[in-house]
């Protein structure tokens, strides 16, 4: 079907191919991913913004023996089609399928997982200074988006890299996007730096390049000279620094990230000097699909679930509208958000109350830290701050919630989304562990609602009935209307055995119950837990709690605890979560932690 | 024994002091200072270093109407002197006494708690936003040192400012240090801006800036008119733009921070716009105090133990011998450190590796991906970095060891000082956590030694028997030498009554333990458990767990449920910590979570 792109296709073929071949390659790649991903589910836009970088990359460069360093990892698809994953790709993202992420059992051409924002910098910067103390003279590349550059992780990678002697190359992936528009100076300072400077490769240089690069691999002898030659040239720019110039690296751009020509004789210059380099790539991010192009948010990460037809609102929506119904009533709340607007149902905020929204990019800490200022004030001063966030990147701000919410008791609202299994997102972005995070925290007080109506009551409480850190969590995917009957309610048979638990959880043992012969209790406020819960359960002889989330640190174990303090003896168990949750559609991992699967 | 320095000192007599008196105010704090921080322990060098500073915004600014969010908060002891605390001063950092760091509920002059670095200008910048939301024009001030600006942090806080409106400024206290010196590309910059950008105040603006000062608070009805005048004045330098102005800030400075008079127009300048501005100036650690200006690291953190001959070696003195000792038999072992060279005993390693050593900054995130980095490498390649950090400070890595240490199953080795109490320090410093959030973590193994010889064991065993990542962590203070015999012990009379505990705690058991009627079992390896323990453990009727660190997430919780899957009945509790802990001296923190004082 293809010309160019079949099993035979590998980074090593690819180093042979005419400048024709490889435009060719990265249309066909294009179309390929286009045809793949909407089936598959993924990460589309950001994938199609990179095919000529990446191929470029592998021209230039040779894997494993460079190093690539993706930030965030779920922009590497032609990557892997160019080292070996093109027949198997149709299985992205699949129960054991090919990992949308860098997997360094997947391939020794994927040299780390990057699974979260910001730290490409500070892991190259270790691959690096490890390949120079081997005497290694290979380079490592890390690939970051200017989303990425909202994210404080980038700036400590930085500021280490830039004193350092590392064979280090980042390359900024500068499309003006992280998931949604990048908000922020940087991101003004990066569109100031594509008007103002645009440099270009002298005509000389670009000569002697196009010779150097037919000798192939064999530079490392002409290296020192090239070096004094290469500092020189004008890509490289000296006097009046910018950010990245001031923090120590020799910065190149901005340059078309999709001109193939350009991006090669870039990438081979710095190939020629063994320190910090950073060339800045403009690209545009869904490039080639019209659809991701214009609306490049919503085509982020595609799952295979977007084709279907939802009969019900999810709980992100849910919590976009409710959220908005409350601020219509109180003036106080304020909804701030780490670069995920759409997903959280946020933009239903955003777009009534765009004075009170707050989107401070990839910058959870700051998020946290942002709200307790805004909730420290004297009561008739202060506001009531909403993070909508999802759990698994609320991990990133773990020290902050502890510090600066709930030592002084801040009144701030997390709104956890993705609180559960993900589906597949796979190992780097289950929100299996927010319930156990924040059970270390003092004074935290969580809820965890099965349906809609939980959801909208929960939030209510969670603004005004509670003192100090709250959290509401709650899962991906449809919420039933349901009903609410208080922070907990137990479903009874009359047996001397109790099924407890919280969350989605509920909704899918409520199903299985008739046919068993345990009673089930749910509960919703999940810290501290009701008083009144311990009472009914110590009449039970046996108990089993179930989690959609760690077994460590979890609420099971913090039960049980109690439950024998208050001199209960009988048999109980805990089904809950013990390893990371590799990539499958949920049912699939929902069902092996109720144990019908092993 | 002052003149103007006692009981009657406050912010507001402060206004009224000629230029002659308020010096002679820094130099009475500054005697005050080390007279009393040198008998109760705390925070000195920084405290020293920022008088004039703090005197000069109390001259300026008025709160609690305006705001002052100190980052870190343990330099605050200035400002608590002016506001209300110069007679309990006595008890700083003492039990029941005025606390190190800022609390809202000691004093309404407190913005913010600001315990660990980078957070003020996201938390000033919170605080900032609902006073323009509110109507309030007072502004808010965050003073930060220059080594939170190697925390990521710190631009995050910048990069969601520098586009704001707020009423904000920024005072960056350059001292060229954080606790030890500081290191990486933003230190070298600001050492440039140091030489290359002098900006002078020009005459007639001062001479304007001294009248108007006369005129007292009542500037507001002259500010817009003003803030034309001050755009323009030569301490606004708009091209060129350094780092801060191309994040959005005004920038004035660098600034002498030991000058009241320089220091009182800039804060004035400042004062008269609403917009974000950056002051840098220019201090000297430990100003005043010679043996604290030549040694500012090693008067960072006074304890009042630092007087008292220590008998015995501290764990960071045994942990620092012994992996420089390993280090000089395994070149693939590296020293990480987050600004903690000294007080991690690193610096041993330091004098004996520099090439192998690596200070990070204040930034614990970076150095976890860079060890993971390090790492990652095939196994012939890779190498063994060991990370020296508080347990406190290891709360900020806590997203990047789930995912880049722990999803690959990186092999690197956490080094966890001030494991358990740490006294004076308080709330903030507490090392009650790091049990919890690794215990969440899957793939990781935990060792908590109680001697120095156990700390030695544990360390080869992390280094050389396990794979991926693993914590070894020992608490503050002395190491008594002591034995090793294996992962856990018991030390039985024959009781049906069993007390299980690990790290510290066993050490003071021991010690009661000789007129208990309960045997005692030390776990050293507290996670994974070892498979004999729950043996023994299910032949005693009643147990008591106890641990230095916090109850939810514990390791006494997940004993108890394996204990009940296999069938085991009995009595049960735990003894640990369920709330912050304020400051006391370590033996009384100890005694509480003993059950020996209520």
């Amino acid at each position: 079907m293809y010309k160019i792109l079949n099993k035979n296709i590998s980074h090593e073929k690819l180093k042979n191919l005419s400048e024709s071949e490889l435009k060719l390659l990265c249309k066909e790649i294009r179309h390929f991913l286009i045809k793949t991903v909407t089936k598959t589910g993924g990460h589309l836009a950001s994938n199609l913004g990179i095919v000529e970088l990446s191929v470029a990359i592998h021209k230039v460069f040779k894997t494993p023996m460079d190093k690539i360093v993706f930030d965030v990892g779920h922009q590497s698809y032609t990557h892997k089609l160019l080292t070996g994953r093109f027949e198997k790709f149709h299985t992205l993202r699949q129960k054991d399928g090919i990992s949308g992420f860098p997997r360094q059992a997947e391939s020794e051409h994927d040299a780390f997982i990057g699974g979260h924002s910001g730290i490409s910098i500070s892991a190259a910067l270790g691959i690096a200074e490890a390949n120079r103390k081997n005497g290694n003279p290979r380079k490592t590349i890390a690939v970051a988006g200017d989303g990425s550059f909202t994210d404080g992780a980038i700036y400590e990678g930085l500021n280490n890299a830039g004193k350092s002697n590392a064979n280090l190359l980042v390359i900024l992936n500068d499309n003006a996007m992280s998931i949604s528009k990048n908000t922020g100076a940087i991101a003004s300072y990066l569109s100031g730096l594509r008007i103002s400077k645009k440099y270009h490769v002298a005509k000389s240089d670009v000569k002697n390049f196009l010779e150097k690069s037919k000798t192939g691999e064999a530079v490392s002898d002409a290296v020192s000279a090239t070096k004094r030659m290469v500092k020189n040239t004008v890509y490289y720019k000296n006097s009046n620094g910018n950010i990245f110039e001031n923090l120590g690296f020799k910065y190149y751009g901005p340059i078309d990230g999709h001109n193939l020509d350009e991006l090669t004789k870039a990438l081979q210059q710095c190939k020629r000097i063994n320190v910090p380099c950073l060339i800045h790539v403009k690209t545009k991010k869904g490039k080639g699909y019209k659809p991701a192009e214009h609306n490049s948010g919503a085509f982020h990460g595609l799952q295979r679930t977007v084709l279907e037809n939802a009969k019900t609102e999810s709980f992100s929506q849910v919590f976009g509208r409710e959220i908005a119904a409350l601020a219509e009533k109180d003036e106080r709340i304020l909804l701030v958000s780490a670069a995920m607007k759409y997903a959280t149902g946020s933009n239903i905020f955003n777009d009534q109350f765009p004075e009170r929204f707050y989107d401070c990019g990839i910058a959870e800490g700051h998020a946290v830290s942002f709200s307790s200022g805004l909730a420290s004030l004297p009561e008739f001063q202060r506001y009531l701050p909403v993070f909508a966030v999802y759990s698994t990147f609320l991990q990133r701000g773990f020290d902050r919630l502890l510090h600066d919410c709930a030592i002084e008791n801040q009144h701030i609202v997390l709104a956890i989304d993705r609180a559960g299994v993900v589906g597949e997102d796979g190992e780097t972005h289950q929100g299996i562990f927010d319930v156990g995070f924040l059970s270390l925290i003092p004074n935290f007080t969580i809820f965890s609602p099965s349906n809609a109506l939980e959801l909208k009551v929960c939030l209510r409480k969670a603004l005004y009935e509670v003192e100090g850190p709250v959290a509401v969590r709650y899962p991906r995917g449809q919420a039933e209307p349901g009903d609410y009957v208080g922070e907990w309610r137990l479903i009874e048979q009359d047996s001397s055995k109790l099924i407890l638990t919280y969350g989605r959880m509920f909704q899918n043992l409520k199903l299985k119950w008739a046919n068993s012969n345990y009673d089930l209790l749910q509960l919703i406020k999940i810290k501290p837990l009701p008083d009144e819960v311990f009472e009914v359960a110590l009449n039970y002889k046996e108990i089993v709690f179930y989690e959609e989330g760690g077994e460590r640190g979890g609420i099971g174990e913090a039960f049980l605890l109690e439950l024998i303090r208050k001199g209960w003896q009988g048999r109980y168990d805990v089904k809950a979560v013990t390893d990371f949750i590799p990539a499958a559609d949920i049912n699939h991992q929902l069902s092996e932690i109720l144990g019908e699967r092993s």
